[in-house]
């Protein structure tokens, strides 16, 4: 909806700096009667943590979450009672530094310039947005849909592409880069040292795969579930680009190619033959595996010297120092799952409020 | 913000189905004094009209619109008053006739049979949304930032794309297709020459450049300038994948190749000497062109026969008989550039209430 | 939520200006399924319909209404689809006329000063915003709740207050006045009669009782129910007070005296022994009735002759000419009912959706 | 708009239970470059604070806030940068106490019926939320309006009412019950006395005052400031009534009673010689001081046994043991005073986002 909020029925809002001293979110419109433990947001938060391998950044987060509100004990966790939920996470590591030069330099693909025109005031001390609250509520939003399974992989590092006929689930939690692609892991291993070595950064193609989004969630117009996921993952810090099912390459085919033709299994159930549309048909789910992918541009906190301006309009050569990913698509896999995890969570229960169905 | 309006301070709101009695928009929040005659209105809305040319739908919309509120008379036009102004477009050629089979099939790649899951009745006369009534808010968007020229054109069909060193604005206007390459003009007709004798359809990318956006317009996280762009570009409808700047060809670069430089000009003002960002940096526009690009899959309306199921679960083979487009990307410029001048203007209000620059 | 649209799940934006061309409302994220005439909607306009007896205004509105979009015929009337039912009456009496210094005069007690200051433009023909499309948005909102019932009277005008204990429903129906005490319909005729021909004008207070509403609707703090209520018959035109319950009465109550006590009736189910509460406890509904209460204050356009000011800062005495209710208190009964009507289909689609209980 | 947030451009959300954790605040949208200390929030949080007198609940709450994002270091305070500004309250005197039949019995007076009806779940505990957050929130709103004062009195205690005439603004700082005329306040002393030994509570009435509030702001229909005043006011706990201007009263006066005449003074500029209107018409401010009052009921929690039932809906007898307010009304003077600022902080910012102007 507005600045710091999404989701209309399930609703988030999140605030905090990377480098202040808390950072945290408030769920609203969770249903009440949700069992989770404070282990079950951990652990998403530690998939996206930094410090995790040498191919994402070294900087170290403490992302231990407290529990604030609406929630009751119960056995080893909690029970959500309808009121908001706030969560919170504290920042263990903001010890005071020297900026310096960076305090008044605008680093060249980061947001410093336009921060400045737009508000006239810039916290250079980290004034970025941690994607972190963002991934604990979409433990809660995984929670709300009955066998809701959200899962998202690496499907692309610069050049490399992995081979979709190789995809493998279970191979995405045993290397460090969410690939699924076995094959392609040392590929990306190799090419990510080289990056790290010359202290650049490559960009990434980010895949999320919902399956059992029931059938019917979604609207037509503007209340279509892929408009509010493609909304949810562009709001994803260096997300450029989005596409649900085929996306781009759904350009190039014809009619009869595109359309996913339908049948009825041995059950006499409606089954298609296809997914090129993604899960989504006039932005309602068919029932069929909801797919998008984005693509996260590299950072550009690098160390390849680049000429910029500072705040006094003076030309600079900026370096920017620092532990940083050489390629921030990797720590975006849970994130870009949490997205897609909420926009579902909204539309089930604004579904079930409009029609009384699931 | 829900399920049929879009928008925050600038906002739309869109009712009406295509084969109905009427379809419309209300735009509320519109600033008081802006001129505007019904003449603006109708040209924009003849820009997306079928039946220009033979490669769009020969279907006939009149397309002639009332102004029904929010403005007084002022010379040969219309000044906004600041209350909610709603156009109507009546509907002249909504024939009765025989719905047949169709009525209870469901039409492969359409969204007939989510429809159904959803709401468990379904307009089969022809339920689809117009996009005209955008495209006429798009009219008053454009005129409430100063200077604001929103422009777009078809980059590819199919597998053709424009070569975009031959990019022409005045060509766009000049050919059928609102291709920018007058090399590629004739590729185009006879690729859908032979599309449309076939009976089958085609899909298409558009690129909608915003010149003059204030630099400052957007926010940081969940109200980024390109989320809202991407999120209304992704409700159009047949609209499948969304790109800003570089968009997806940004993940194969490298950092120090993706971060558009900074100088100063002669006159001492900020430049920038690349533009992969799109003009729009951390969610906020930088002052650049902002440049959007999306993906329309082909039209489901083919004459091609395709398998599939009616309303009783029986399979079925569908032809979708009618007048329809060959590539309904033609006709998604003026909508996709409406969409664009929308968020545009949303975003300006907001800004100008948040910080009270401009 | 916004300038010209209200609710949540069931939202209404309405436009048009009372003397313009047209006005109408768009009910968006009304259930699909949900059947109607267009009888419903005209029978309830024709109930706040200006020109019913000598006690409202004589001015003529034709009031029928159109139904534009969201529906499917379904036996002598419409089923909704779903997707935005858009309603519309065209304005017949629109002649043109001299508007002379009143279009320049800001007359005491309306809001023509502070139109100009805001908006620097203001509409001088009556650009009034008519309530019409408030009610036919509320036929709809009826229909959404089963058993719902609301029904509105009016409790005072000017000094006379009902007998509460001669209250009667059927009463209501058989005067001009909305007045459930036969006892008082004379007096209420003879106080108005006096006060038209004086050219003078008297304020009113009105009570919506709501039965059936289900409990559990609403929400603590910002959703409140009771809040939702007061928000809506706040933004009825002329209206200065709002009470739930007891209201300002509760102010003078101790504790024991204000606490509605319950048991069990003799099914075992809870019953409460008063209702001080106006069935509403926490903004959540308790199942009693919930009873709401407005205060509208006398019309300022009177043929007494008033000191004011034009728009060039000159002082004028303003005499308002034309014709105008003494009492619009009368006419604000059915726009009360379908407002809290509104509030409560919102909360019941709401609390569907967030509980997936009733 | 939604559950636990309010506001359009400045959006507050909050979160927290009475007893539990914390509580706080996130407040969105907020002016980049407004300073303020943490001073300026604790000096109000005190104000509403309990324990400061024996007419208030002596339980003690810690309210030492924590500003938590948002802000840059300014001087002895902060400014803030326009992102959202969280703030937090954690909960000192959060003990384990054992909560015996009050865990499943329905309090008279209270929501608890209500919450178990909603929610199915219900925290016992202390599920209450407190209006401290708000009071933060108002801080920042007052910044916002250049010149902005927003005060509050208690105008009446049960059946004691102040005279008017008497009322001195720096009366209300030098007695425990905000109360305006020095006569009046002995009598709520001993009134209050007498309640408290009884063992039971009173009801009160607030009156709140914001001056230089810019003309303008509001705007006709559904975003009119005092319907946004209204709503914020009635979502405060245990506030059964809200009046703008005259209020009720207005229902008794005629037309040329209650329209504010005009004239302008030796400067040429437009005066209102009275201000039955409350300072707002149409929707809209006229400049002149806004009025609001309210009714608060007298708290349920009271030593005086009711009866009840449980959540077996067992008949039970309930007395509310702990510490409480005799007579809430008092504590909720800073509330009403930070609602009236947020809802003119909010509509000052969409007036400059739509108009331009202040």
């Amino acid at each position: 909806m507005s600045f710091n909020t999404f989701g209309h029925m399930f609703r988030v809002t999140t605030w905090g700096e990377s480098h202040g001293a808390a950072l945290g979110c408030v769920v609203d419109g969770c249903p009440p009667g949700i069992f989770f433990t404070q282990g079950d947001i951990q652990a998403e938060l530690d998939r996206r943590k930094p410090g995790q391998s040498k191919y994402t950044t070294r900087r170290r987060e403490a992302d231990a979450v407290r529990i604030l509100s609406g929630v009751m004990p119960e056995g080893k966790g909690y029970i959500t009672t309808g009121t908001p939920v706030a969560m919170m996470i504290e920042n263990t590591d903001q010890r005071s530094k020297d900026y310096g030069d960076i305090a008044r330099q605008y680093r060249p693909g980061h947001a410093d310039y336009a921060y400045d025109v737009k508000y006239g005031v810039r916290d250079y001390r980290g004034g970025g947005r941690s994607s972190a609250p963002r991934v604990a509520a979409g433990v809660l939003a995984r929670k709300i849909v009955p066998g809701l399974q959200v899962r998202g992989a690496v499907v692309a590092i610069g050049e490399h592409e992995i081979d979709r006929s190789r995809w493998d689930w279970d191979e995405v939690g045993r290397n460090p880069f969410f690939c699924p692609d076995s094959a392609m892991v040392d590929i990306f291993a190799r090419s990510l040292d080289e990056i790290r070595k010359a202290g650049s950064s490559i960009g990434a193609v980010v895949e999320i795969v919902a399956e059992n989004v029931p059938a019917g969630l979604g609207a037509p117009v503007y209340g279509k579930l892929d408009q509010d996921i493609a909304s949810l993952l562009m709001s994803v810090n260096a997300v450029k680009g989005v596409e649900i099912g085929d996306g781009f390459a759904a350009a190039r085919l014809r009619g009869e190619e595109n359309a996913d033709e339908m049948r009825v299994d041995d059950k006499g159930e409606p089954v298609f033959l296809s997914n090129h549309a993604g899960g989504i048909l006039g932005g309602i789910a068919t029932g069929q595996p909801v797919i998008a992918r984005f693509a996260v541009k590299p950072t550009s906190s690098i160390l390849v010297p680049r000429r910029s301006i500072d705040a006094d309009h003076h030309e600079v050569d900026v370096v920017t120092r620092g532990r940083h990913d050489p390629c921030v698509g990797i720590r975006a896999v849970p994130v870009g799952e949490a997205m897609v995890a909420c926009a579902v969570a909204d539309h089930f229960l604004r579904h079930r409020g409009q029609t009384g169905r699931v």
